[in-house]
């Protein structure tokens, strides 16, 4: 069956997409009796195309990795009129991520789910800021609302709770979210002190120029908020979560944990507590012999508290353009295998 | 929907599916629309009882519990007639795991398959001696045979690479497979020898009597033979996969792993070499930075290397009732929300 794809960015998880897509086609064939078409695509920098017998990605891949403009099947239609214009079954929202307004890919999806076409998405915004209201629309359309990509990249948390632990009742989750602090806290074990670290992350490119929302715990919170509204359907926004970076940590506060046996983590947390759904973000002295202080550098890791199985922790990357981009594949073979 | 089930063996395990069975019916209609009547169950020393409309589970619990025989809806036919004639959609395979035959277990799988309906199995015996052949006759029947419980109980393993990393080539399995050598390994940190860490386990009830199957490693091997055959579709037998197990392990080699920051983990190990696949089980030092370093007593961890994610960890229960009980509910509601 083949499912036919709108992709609205083609930026690093949007052309990451496209090369999965390629390199696997046979064996997704194979396996799932899985086909596609890539219809339109939206991009700011090299501009709107549609073409409902299917694009010529190659070219297209070639033009924006030489920076240059797309030339075939240009399209006049803005990107919220071709989204909902197109023919296009499932819709890749893959631009940037605005914790603030969630625009412009709250538009899209809108757009999107109101015609009738899937979302599948890695951008935090639309989830964080609005999942309830996603989800309420998605349903009333009888399409779906994926966003795996939004929390720790292509490892699979939000595919793995609602399938191969879907009987399960999790009460409580708790992670390492943020690759950036993660690396930044391992490499002051060593005994480098706060600022050089984050001088040494900006330089390898895991800290941006302002640090604020990865060292500030912002980009935790909005997972942390993802997390509370699809896993344990808490309708809690943002503000909702406590949150503490990391910028207080001090190699004295390392050297302490180190002697207790533990290490310092920025813990992600949601617990279920009193039938109210409680989210924080902190950094904690983790426990050597807890799965997650084991995790070191950029990875990523959640711990599952489930009534049947007890912990269940998964460890993985967290960010990357073909990470990100295998969580947009793995929710477009979730929604093909359902259908 | 309703789905009929018949449970071959009524033991811990069966008897901990029936107990989640009922916990959770309320919530599993809710989300998924799925509901269940067991129509048989064949035990050797409860008796074979068949009602096609339904049989009563609370007294059949009750009865068992007080290790009392079934007295209502008793059936004259023997276990394979019964999974024959029987009307269920489902058999749950339940019974004790042979690794040199595959019997009882398998002539109830035949009989199951054969006749249209799908396994379901925590058994390691026909997992491991024959699934290419068990396999082969579910698609020729069109239905399913699933084994998600015989490899780390019901912490999702099979279901994990064949849902949400089903996108991912997976080149290479390593993990902590067993969780009595592991628990020892773990006492052995502490200071205490070979011999007398195996008395400990055999008194909390860890180690058998007889605790060979642990710790010269035949069980992992067995798991790595269905990881092997089910993950990496290799065709190979038990006797393929070259095992070691952790009686040669001294204290002298714990205190050196230390020294060199390391631990000694019992690994069972799947990798894709030139074209084919090699399975082996050995005692390997592992680095203390790696996520399976960290697994301690008698908790079970894999790592999958896969092509586009790296590697991904799942640490979480290798053994125990409900958790094993869990394994039967997650392929049964695989099963239902594939129809």
């Amino acid at each position: 069956m083949k499912q036919k794809l709108t992709l609205i960015g083609f930026g690093t998880v949007g052309k990451g997409l496209c090369e999965i897509l390629k390199d696997k086609s046979q064996r997704l064939n194979n396996s799932y009796d899985f086909d596609y078409e890539v219809v339109a695509v939206a991009d700011f920098a090299y501009g709107n195309v549609y073409n409902p017998n299917g694009l010529d990605i190659d070219l297209m891949l070639e033009q924006a990795n030489a920076k240059q403009k797309f030339t075939k099947d240009l399209s006049e239609l803005d990107t919220v009129s071709l989204i909902k214009e197109c023919n296009a079954d499932i819709v890749c929202e893959l631009t940037y991520t605005d914790l603030q307004t969630g625009g412009p890919a709250i538009d899209h999806c809108k757009a999107a789910l109101s015609t009738g076409k899937h979302i599948v998405t890695s951008n935090k915004g639309p989830a964080a800021l609005f999942y309830p209201e996603m989800k309420k629309l998605a349903d009333e359309n009888n399409v779906k609302f994926m966003i795996e990509g939004t929390v720790v990249a292509g490892t699979p948390i939000i595919n793995l709770t609602d399938g191969p632990l879907g009987g399960c009742e999790i009460s409580r989750i708790r992670g390492i979210l943020n690759g950036t602090t993660n690396y930044m806290l391992s490499e002051m074990e060593k005994g480098m002190a706060y600022d050089d670290v984050l001088k040494v992350a900006q330089d390898l490119g895991y800290a941006e120029a302002d640090p604020t929302g990865d060292v500030e715990g912002f980009d935790a919170r909005g997972k942390v908020t993802i997390l509370a509204n699809i896993v344990m359907n808490a309708g809690i926004k943002i503000a909702d979560v406590s949150c503490e970076g990391i910028t207080k940590i001090t190699l004295e506060d390392i050297q302490k944990a180190k002697e207790q046996n533990a290490r310092w983590k920025l813990i992600g947390s949601v617990e279920k507590k009193d039938g109210k759904v409680i989210g924080s973000v902190a950094p904690e002295m983790v426990d050597l012999s807890h799965p997650l202080a084991g995790v070191m550098g950029a990875t990523n890791a959640l711990t599952f508290t489930t009534d049947l199985l007890g912990d269940i922790t998964i460890v993985g990357p967290g960010a990357g353009k073909i990470e990100t981009g295998f969580s947009i594949l793995t929710d477009i073979l979730s929604i093909h295998r359902s259908q």
